[in-house]
Order: structure tokens, then sequence, then C-alpha cells
């Protein structure tokens, strides 16, 4: 783990977006996030890998939660993410007891951060501009590929 | 994909018990599951690999959805998985829209099973006496370990 520190909401979502970035270069759904410790250190950071791995267990967070290998409590941690959490990846924010969470973008998707809220979590939306065009573009280009990620039929 | 059916809900839960067989086997915490389709033939299986893999993120459950590979829709599938799902499960239930649920032991351990069941799963308890059996003296030999699982502190 880098000592670099990350102490701003705006910094940590960066991180969070240029991860969203790097999906949508490799043809991906440009979904990103990063989870950060309670002293503002990167744990791990990581992407929607669906298209990529053919994988459609990896969103945005839960590969930024894979990449940041186990923790023993994630109290103090928390998850910035360029999308509004869907349930699955509110499922995981809920049991594992992340503390924190920072949104880049509830205006494409709504999942489940007031039920994080509910359950303990601190929800920060941010709603940047950049983060909503990006998937706004990618929704409206990509319909049948950003349904199958979030399961609609 | 095999043509093999496994048309009983003892059928179904006879592959995730397997699958949480071959984790206490690989020295790992033994839970499984598996995901049918809607004419009862086995998509995918897969069992907890957090000790394994060092990867906090594959769950019995994700690692099935996983295994299953991508899927149009989820609505017909069933998830049979030998412990209650945790709230990163149900999430991942709910968010996928899995239409039935096969629980193996909600006596361990109880998740969400009863809001998924609310957001129009279909769920069925089994509480097997040999699963039961099987989670809790892994629980209680392993203390620590599972409580890392489950994100307790």
């Amino acid at each position: 783990m880098s000592d670099a520190r990350y102490p701003t909401d705006a910094d940590k979502l960066a991180v969070a977006a240029e991860q969203a970035r790097i999906g949508l270069a490799e043809g991906g759904i440009p979904i990103g996030a990063a989870l950060f410790d309670g002293e503002d250190r990167l744990l791990g950071a990581g992407h929607n890998r669906r298209v990529q791995d053919d994988d459609a267990s990896v969103h945005g967070e839960t590969d930024a939660f894979r990449n940041a290998g186990r923790q023993r409590s994630y109290r103090d941690t928390t998850m910035a993410t360029t999308l509004s959490p869907c349930w699955y990846c509110s499922g995981l924010i809920r049991q594992f007891g992340i503390g924190r969470v920072i949104v880049g973008d509830d205006v494409n998707f709504l999942g489940g951060q007031d039920w994080v809220a509910e359950h303990g979590a601190h929800v920060t939306v941010v709603d940047d501009p950049e983060l909503i065009a990006m998937m706004g573009d990618f929704i409206a280009a990509n319909p049948a590929l950003w349904n199958e990620d979030i399961g609609e039929d």
C-alpha cells in the first residue's frame, strides 16, 4: 500500500473516476470505485469488468473491495464510487460495515444508497457533471449491455 | 452446459453441499452454492474462496453466479446455497432478480433471506441437519475467520 493520502471527497472520487475511464477505454461499462482506509490511504481500486472478463460478478465496488485484500474491519473505510451502488454493491457495503460512501452520480441510476445510510453508513452524493455525462452517454449508446449489468429484463 | 437435470430442491441443494465440502477440504470456509436455469439444469456452482484465493469478494453465491457466466435474465433461475445468504449475496439475488432461493441452513447465520422474499424471490428453507452440523462445527473451530467473512469486528 502506498502512503499517498487522498484527504478530500474530491480526491477519493477522482481515483474512482480514473477507474471508470480505464474501463471505458477497455470497451467496458464505465463504473469505477476505490476503497480508502481511515487515514485516507488507498486500499484498492477497480472497475466493472463484465465485458472485459465476461464476468457478471465484477462491479466497480466489488472489484475495488477485492483489490483491497482481506481487511479485519471496514468500519473506518470509505468507498468512493462513480455511480450509486446497486443492490448487490449496497449489500456488500452493509454486510461488511463500510463506514462511508461517496457517490459520484445518482442521476443515471439509483441503487441502495438510502438503505445503506439507514443501516449506518455515512453517504455523500456529489453528482459530478462529468461523471453524469459519461455514464449517461454510455447508457444511451449501450442500453442492452447496461440493462444486463443491472439485471433488467 | 451439461443437459443433466436437478429437478428437486434436494437435488439442487446437494450440488451446493458438494461445493461446501470441496471448500472445507481445501481448507476454506464450507459454504457452497449453485445456480440452475428454469429447466433445472446447472448453470454454475461455486464456493467461498476467502482463504483459498485470499479474496474477500468470493462468497459461495457470488462464485456460483460468476461461474454461471453472463445471463440475459435470472427471473427463472434458482440459487441453492448451503447457508442463508448474507446481505452481500442477498443484494446480488435482489439486483439480478433471481427467482428462487433454496437455503440449506439458517440456524448458524441469518442474512437477508426474508428481505429478498419481500422483494419477490421465492425462498425455501430446508435446514438440513448435516449442513447445520458442518457449518456449526466450522464456526466453533474458526471464530475469527468466520467473523472476518461476515464483516463482524
